[in-house]
């Protein structure tokens, strides 16, 4: 066998194909994975839709391009200098394939180092039947972790470095969440996992935060139906005036970066995570920064491997499920419905996997 | 009314008396307390079988003495320079009232300052009727904490402090507890409750460890039917081969030492909490801690009022539930049942609450 | 005696008025301390010239008011509750007069917290003969710390915080400084003596300038003569094109703002000390936080009292010596003097300290 | 040119030889690199005396081997793999070749991972002209490191990471270190360099304590003129009565862990580092550990690469020059006299250089 099906990105407009295509050599130091399941991610459906962000980042002259970065397999075949993965292992990858002697790598911070190529973005993705990746990004997967769960681990991983910031410490500690996408959900349910003791999620969408509800929150807060000032009095009146100890900035736009950093309080934390589409942003420098002594954390990704681990153990002991968060599993091939349904108005689904493998899939929702 | 009911150690040798006695003045900085529910801890175990310790610590001279010193109650009447508390407040107090000019309480370490006085050791303590409290060891207990609870935040904090060590860093990891009393059950509760993903209980009583099993202890390992290299490679099988995390070495013999700092992986953390009868302990310094990396955190106390703060988020939130620990609730009259209750053969019992007032007993167990 | 010198904000506009006033009473919880030493801050300066920031913060009503907040002094007399303090102690003192039970105080963030009363600014203040002070803001000084040193660890624990941020962690580190007022040429002088390996002062006074070189910087970047890209080509020149590890920002402005967040490096920090003018700041939120996965730290005061004993640590040992930016020593009645140098247009004076003593100031400048 | 000189351990006993030996390969992933200048090591010692460890760790099967470990050189030639690292380029290398997917190593504990190899240890070692080195292991040197202080790098990092701990939080606060040799003189230098305020060094030997003291030692304190309690008491007496607040216990023997543990204050931190030839240590866990409330860091090797980092830049700097601490520099041939000076009953000789090329010694000997 020397061919495999892909959704390929082939012409610089919206949407992608299902093509049969040969499955990929590998080099000495990668291996061949057999996906298991992918998860879309907001980056393909920028890529999907070719936005301003698509037409800059990839170009028109690396199409055609396998799409999506989210997975789990098995190790098919290995490399020749391949020395820590075998035939057979159940893995997941890191999207950042860092380049090793970059300062930033050197200084364990791989995740925001130069010189490195994303999955899916400057290479071939995963969704496709095989894949090739290089050992050092590949993740050991605990046996006992579902596909669909496996494959999610990356975007859980981004969820989980915003949670716990640089430095771990939420344990009983309160905090607010913005937005109501898959990463304000997977940290919801992560921060109720490590001792968040209060949880506000501040979002739009009634039906995802539902989930937000089901998977932790403690509160939800609308931007629809509250204003901004309502919303800050609430977080106040349930944390002894004070304000959340920490708060998870996810969307990026100026009301909801200005809801998080009025909602933290004096000497917390806030997450910078979401980005934003304006050029800036407009911050209260003196009284939302320094007068009330806050720290901020950039956060890129996810601290490879730190939070693997993290998020590895969470998965493997059953403290962490995040299945309310996967709305959708369906097969590769009808990636253009799980596209469809991501891109409607009306928001149904949060995160969706798709199975190369009519088996799996059908094992999967038997099992659930 | 100027008498109150209090169990008062009055002579040098074994048991207490429950006598009347004057209720307690207060100076300007302090407040009266009426007392609604205490907690019997292992230093009044000590104070009533006035052993060694107690003869040292105590002594003849400053009998006769009121005993305890986990307490809730309801402030009654404030000093004149006490600005931050005010009658009718609910409240529990950190039993070190520490000396604000010491070094280390200039340094945010109050916990170890020199020149601090204990509540029920160095003064008169809390079973009893009423107290007097110096304001600054005063903390506000969230109103929608149960007397009970209120009354073991104290030990439920060393819990906290030894399962959090200096960094709050535990989310993901996981974690040895040795020793099955009320501070390892109480750990194990916080452990859980804070995303310590698999939590290894070794103990000795099967009746505690049952309870260790029901606050969230994953795996229980009795050192009665297992041999330190059982128990060893039981914790490094369940961890990828590594060791534990961390590891909380609660109890303080030689063997308990050295099953925490052989079950700890390269690179953990064990919280040094247990204080041993011996003068001295071996440990493998090189192999144990040198070559392993780990870092090695002594705990005593909690941080005043860090601690404090994240169990009463975690009790207010209801992620703490620690009642399965609370084996007894019984009438402050009926001490002597409870003392020959903890100090029976046979362990039967983990923390026991006393109650000054019959009614807040009875409306207490109704509730439950 | 019962009568002394001060200086006397009397009228809402500018300057002040050297007055006979009474020694001030103490209460008991206070000190009577004789004043050595003071310096003159930028706080005083916004006093003096009675600005928009004076009018609003003081206002008409409080006036008379005593100015200052920077000294080093004598401890006269001891309010009767004091315990940790006595007469003849050599002090200096924390400007942020915290209310202890506020939950920021509890939780070790004392410098940010709500009830705080401000020396010289919500109070009398220090230039004066004899100053009425809580004991537990006082904090004792190493007698071999001359007097006009001892006067400025205030803003020297300003500066030491910018430099240490929230983690101490700087040792072989480079650092940008923004900035050449008296906090940055001290924060220049401490980043020196406590391991930053490459100090870049970016300001605008030659004058100043060459103190922050005399005190330790490594390069010099004016304002003037250079434009942004040339001062971040500049810093990555020097720092093998990554950006500085950490990044002071003392100013406050958009240009000295955009400065520190361009020059920081991928996963660096940035120490957000200055405050600014406008009332909000635009900040490229994705490119300079997000992406760059950076740290922000408000800095707001000094911690208490953690930022004292290593600035105690560092002048007694003779690590630290900042006495080129103590350009001017006068006396307490020349303080028209003294303001009108700090408030001429060209700047040729860092920090001035005054002496309400003339054989205190002639054994001064005799020492030197 | 095929052959090379090198000196080779090829007996199991006493002593090596220097050979005329064919110049290395190099592997896909490996560089090949001419040997500048090196460093000779206490393991070194061990290897040449042919003790206990080096007969159990080594053996007699890899004999013959080349010797040593620490060494700065020039690329010369790279392997068809190697990305980040170029002919020409000025290195040094990290003696710890770690195995990338040890979990230590994903987690960034590469320096006490599991299946690592060691250079001159457990594979040919840098006392030649050439040495094969893994790409991954290699340290881009500032060029303005001189050849035999980048060769000490290896060891200085020791130092650094015993002095930083886990938390580099040392600013400002006073510092105990054990011991007289290498990495204890370095540490003062390096202690010294980052704002250590106040370094006692407790040694023996008078010769090397005038180096430590010339390297920025406040104190010397001699174990031979000197009783354990007089060394406690002189260290309280400088640190207001409290002890240091950090403690580096080079040693490794049980007088010097025990001085290191009774210096250090309540709260402090205490680096081990030593190693010590009984099988285990007694420590009085009550007192040192638990009620003082104290962290114990242990540390083995450096981290790889943020120790690197901070010393190259101490190096870079000019803040940091242990030139005083390199007492010898001599030929690569003369390596017999080098080992008879170590091995004296009377050290006069701290850390010896050896560079094979005779230029670069006479240009190194001139430049001084």
């Amino acid at each position: 066998m020397t061919k495999m099906k892909a959704i390929v990105k082939t012409k610089p407009e919206n949407g992608a194909e299902l093509l049969e295509v040969p499955i990929p050599d590998f080099a000495d130091d990668e291996v061949l994975v057999k996906v298991k399941a992918v998860g879309i991610c907001g980056t393909d459906l920028h890529i999907w839709n070719w936005d301003g962000w698509a037409q800059n980042r990839i170009g028109t002259k690396k199409l055609p391009q396998i799409v999506g970065h989210e997975l789990s397999g098995i190790v098919e075949r290995v490399g020749k200098s391949v020395k820590g993965v075998q035939t057979g292992d159940y893995i997941s990858a890191e999207t950042h394939i860092y380049f090793p002697k970059d300062l930033n790598a050197l200084l364990e911070q791989k995740h925001i180092g130069e010189g490195m190529e994303i999955l899916g973005v400057d290479r071939n993705g995963v969704f496709a039947e095989y894949i090739n990746i290089p050992e050092r990004v590949l993740w050991h997967n605990d046996k006992s972790i579902a596909y669909e769960l496996a494959a999610v681990q990356e975007p859980l991983g981004n969820a989980c470095y915003a949670v716990l910031g640089e430095n771990g410490d939420i344990a009983g500690k309160s905090m607010v969440i913005t937005g109501d996408g898959p990463i304000s959900l997977f940290a919801t349910a992560i921060a109720r996992a490590c001792g968040a003791t209060k949880i506000f999620l501040i979002g739009m969408s009634e039906e995802m935060m539902k989930i937000g509800k089901q998977l932790g929150a403690d509160h939800i807060l609308s931007i629809t139906n509250t204003k901004q000032e309502e919303r800050i009095k609430f977080v106040k009146d349930n944390t002894y005036s004070a304000g959340a100890d920490i708060a998870l900035e996810i969307v990026g736009n100026q009301q909801s970066i200005s809801d998080a950093f009025r909602c933290v309080r004096k000497g917390g934390r806030v997450s910078a995570f979401g980005i934003s589409p304006q050029p800036s942003v407009t911050i209260d420098y003196d009284n939302e920064i320094v007068f009330k002594g806050i720290q901020i954390h950039g956060i890129s990704g996810r601290k490879i491997f730190d939070t693997w681990y993290r998020v590895r153990n969470l998965l493997a002991s059953g403290r962490l499920d995040v299945r309310p968060a996967i709305t959708d599993m369906m097969l590769l091939d009808d990636f253009q419905k799980a596209f469809d349904k991501l891109t409607a108005p009306d928001r149904t689904s949060a995160k969706i996997v798709l199975f190369p493998d009519k088996k799996d899939l059908e094992s999967t929702l038997n099992r659930k």
